[in-house]
């Protein structure tokens, strides 16, 4: 048995719930987790809310191997991550040294007012997370890490701690993609799923010039069992007399 | 005191949690809710997983006014929201005879097989929601709207509906643009957002042609008091030399 390693999400802002923005940081964190070997299990959008967040992140940081949010880091009044991840903790929110210092890489000192230091309030006990786009870091504790919302900072922030996480076996997937609707396959399919419980099988039906198809994605940690569940995939649209159209690629 | 009505979305999926998938549906409910007047309060993203199905929908219910879901109801194994959706209620899952006649109006008698027969596996007491799309219906029970997942589908359903929820004032927004970073304008802001409880007073940052610029978006439910924020906002930012541009719009 392989070791599964599950992280949760929280993105932290009133924008995306009120739909002003469209997500754009779930797939990104999503797909680098996957590449070392962890597994988003839980993805949670709340709003700018001390007690949605203090309430989120406790449930969460006790329930998964890491938490990672996003949002709410910034220097004005609707920024109240850092306050809410200490309450949660339980530990002090303190002007960083460490924080100011490479505030001050970004802002000249006659700039940097008092609005523009709450971005080197960190709790108590955290490690900084470094930001090479603007400076202002993010940080972790224990098992949280907190970045900032906007996407390409949040990409740089997490490109550079996620090879220092732990994760587990890496997992692998192959798409099988079939011209026939879901319904046609879904009995073989699921028994199928039935003889090979260590992978997920996952069906998604498209629709494509008038015709109905459906892509199947075969995941796992093992690849040739993932392979082979692939071939079985094909022989059972065979079956019902539907064309198939493998990847073309080994598990991956 | 306007009343306030929230709601809460349940993306249920695999196919987002591993990054296969860019979420569609999140942007969209939430615009479509504000037009009738109800808050998305909270989002959450889970896995094709019984206990995480059954524990969430259990949660959020109770806490909100509606709960909206999507995913898991098609003819796949890995389709299993309405069983769960009936665990989470305790009621039976049973074959209805309207989703049956649904389903006829877009399968061949001799085509409907058992895995096809499942999506008319409806909880007991629940009514279904139109899919002008494919047929197979959706449903809702008690608070509970139950959707598809494909954004196309989702789309169809939440239109037939949502003009039949009960929402409470509908929220108006205006935005006003401001060409200096947010560092600049945020004590001001908070001050100004002190003396405006009643709104809600974002500060969304940007960076064009290399430099720095923020949203400002005033969100409540009076627009006469939205447009006379709106412009403090402007007034604040032309204390500090800064330039404005207007969204040229009123409240809406």
């Amino acid at each position: 048995m392989v070791e599964e390693v599950g992280a949760a999400l929280v993105i932290i802002g009133n924008e995306v719930l009120s739909g002003r923005t469209q997500d754009a940081n779930i797939q990104y964190i999503a797909l680098g987790l996957n590449e070392v070997g962890i597994r988003l299990k839980e993805v949670r959008v709340i709003a700018d809310d001390p007690a949605a967040i203090i309430a989120t992140i406790n449930a969460l940081r006790a329930t998964y191997t890491y938490v990672f949010t996003t949002g709410g880091i910034g220097p004005t009044h609707d920024d109240i991550t850092s306050e809410c991840i200490a309450a949660a903790f339980g530990v002090p929110l303190l002007r960083d040294p460490r924080a100011v210092e490479r505030l001050l890489l970004q802002i000249k000192p006659e700039n940097l007012n008092e609005a523009r230091l709450r971005m080197a309030n960190i709790p108590q006990g955290a490690a900084l997370i470094d930001n090479p786009v603007s400076h202002a870091p993010g940080f972790v504790l224990s098992n949280v890490y907190v970045m900032a919302g906007v996407p390409r900072i949040m990409q740089a922030m997490f490109d550079g701690i996620r090879h220092g996480l732990k994760g587990g076996a890496r997992m692998l997937s192959k798409s099988v993609t079939i011209f026939a609707g879901e319904g046609v396959i879904a009995t073989g399919l699921a028994a199928l799923q039935n003889r090979y419980p260590a992978l997920e099988i996952g069906s998604y039906p498209f629709t494509r010039d008038g015709g109905y198809g459906t892509v199947i994605v075969v995941r796992g940690t093992d690849a040739a069992m993932i392979a082979a569940a692939a071939v079985e995939v094909a022989e059972l649209a065979a079956s019902q007399d539907a064309q198939t159209e493998d990847d073309g690629q080994p598990p991956r």
